[in-house]
């Protein structure tokens, strides 16, 4: 089905939601936009795989990105997509297609106060190495460079600032092996890991505030493994640790951390990606939140915004949809808020 | 090689060493020894698989068991045997065929002053599905009724009397499913099992006197396994704990133990096998410490001891050559050592 821009927001969504573009099959969905895109005169269009980037060069002093993805999770019978009391249900209804309706609708209105970016990307919903956003501020950052970005993620409407970052290591706790009829002759690694559980058990973590939102760390084993046979006293016992760090602290510092709180033991990082602050202290970001009047909440889970903060300009979700109906077979976004976000996000670009 | 039951304990041994009877491949060895323990005019020989029973059957007021097994760990490049400064070097020679040339060597002795079973079998150093004893006990209970029971595995000359019982269990800590992101939402069972490693790392095992010996309990955790993903809070995580229970417990005390101790948790046997009272007590026992004069000790592990108990027949392990050299490439057994042995056991049994 072709998509026609001057359509309102609800039936462009439904176009798209009809469009299927599971991870890694996002191409026809791809050509579709950027064919559209290329139409509009006012916006000088790249292609990078199944990455559709369109920007303004209006030479305005701030430069805004607004980004989105094409991909779904797999189909689960929920297409095509159909609307009812006010709902547009189908696959990817609400992560993300109605966010990338309306970056389309924005892309087509064609007179800004600020320059803008459009950044249409694949391969959000699987391994990280695959993701489209994450391929481009590798190989061009130079588009993705601006004062401030929405990631339109489903967020109900609100605005999602920053987001925590996450590092996980493996702690090892030795013991010394015995055979268990003669336990008292070994060390049980098992037996010693307890008293690195009851510590997390017992860590009070971090609620630090930032830019006037409080952000919630944690500090998890997610894996414990030990044992060598069901007669032998185990001399190791491996933890893996999940440490959710508000933005406030490095990799490095969560990294120090982390030695500190397992000292005594062998650490090891084996996975790590940093937080990104809210940076509701810019220009842009201000004019934002002033124009949508939204509430402002922290992210606690990593998303892609870290992504931007990596390049060094902030970052917001802001979304329609319920972020907790993504990827249910259920899924759906409410045509009101589609219509809502479409016409705070114009109001804060419209010239 | 044939044997010669003529030959000293010691050329007998060497003689046995040389017999390759590797576990499952006892054949030609139990053949040999059929063979010439049918000669024996004073002995009714029965032949199961590979293992052979031989009885006298005199008519006397007290039956003993002498116990031996055939086979031995794979060969390890330590065939044939040799003898240097006193110490019989070879595969088995310590495990356990110097225990195997005292009983065919007490088997020749032809008078007696208590009826005697002697139990030669085959697979006692593999899955105890295969044991030779095992299998015996529950095809021809019968056969190995006695008032006392001697197994001739290593034990360097010392009397070790019963054995501890030993029960494993799986015990479910549950929790709670959440994404790490929002660990507060959720309920991590890895952590809520450090409260049980610290009970067990506290535990005071019991130490109970039984028959003048000193037992030594054992509690542990042998295996660990929690978790579901790197960002997931595990609603799981689980703990295999072994249990060694002195011979005052039987098998339902020990469970019933190990239930109160996990109180609130899920607790399933997954293996269990009972412990053998030392018995020193009877009549038997008693003539056969007094001619031993040998040390008595606790025996800590499981050993074929417990399927006599099971049969209601008190039973030790008393033989030559060090425990702690079985399954070494390098095991031997001390001759002076296979000299005393049979020496003990004639007094104790001759007319």
């Amino acid at each position: 089905m072709p998509i026609n821009l001057s359509l309102d927001v609800v039936s462009l969504t439904m176009t798209l939601v009809n469009i299927e573009s599971v991870s890694h099959q996002e191409g026809p969905l791809a050509d579709e936009v950027e064919r559209v895109l290329r139409e509009l005169p006012h916006l000088s269009v790249e292609r990078f795989g199944n990455t559709v980037v369109a920007r303004t060069e209006l030479g305005l002093p701030e430069r805004v990105v607004l980004a989105g993805h094409f991909d779904t999770v797999p189909l689960n019978g929920n297409l095509p997509g159909y609307v009812e009391m006010g709902k547009l249900f189908g696959l990817g209804a609400c992560d993300m297609k109605g966010g990338v309706a309306i970056i389309l609708r924005l892309a087509a209105m064609g007179s800004y106060d600020r320059d803008v970016t459009f950044v249409l990307y694949d391969a959000e919903e699987v391994a990280a190495e695959h993701n489209g956003l994450g391929k481009l501020a590798e190989a061009r950052p130079d588009l993705l460079r601006a004062d401030f970005a929405i990631l339109m993620e489903p967020s109900d409407g609100a605005v999602e600032a920053g987001c925590q970052g996450t590092m996980r290591v493996r702690v090892t706790v030795p013991g010394e092996r015995a055979h268990s009829a003669r336990s008292w002759v070994g060390v049980n690694a098992i037996h010693r890991a307890g008293e690195l559980l009851r510590k997390l058990a017992e860590h009070e973590p971090r609620q630090p505030v930032i830019d006037g939102l409080t952000y919630h760390e944690g500090l998890n084993a997610v894996f414990v493994e030990g044992g060598v046979a069901g007669n032998v006293i185990p001399d190791s016992c491996v933890l893996t640790v999940n440490y959710r760090f508000a933005p406030d602290r490095s990799e490095a510092e969560a990294e120090a951390f982390l030695r500190e709180f397992f000292a005594g033991y062998a650490v090891e990082v084996t996975d790590s990606a940093p937080g990104a602050l809210p940076g509701l202290d810019q220009p842009a970001a201000k004019a934002f939140l002033a124009a949508t009047g939204a509430a402002v909440r922290p992210k606690f889970g990593w998303t892609d915004v870290a992504r931007f903060t990596v390049l060094g300009v902030p970052a917001v979700n802001y979304g329609p949809g319920d972020p907790l109906l993504a990827h249910k077979q259920e899924e759906y976004v409410p045509t009101a808020q589609l219509t809502e976000c479409e016409h705070v996000l114009k109001e804060w670009l419209q010239a």
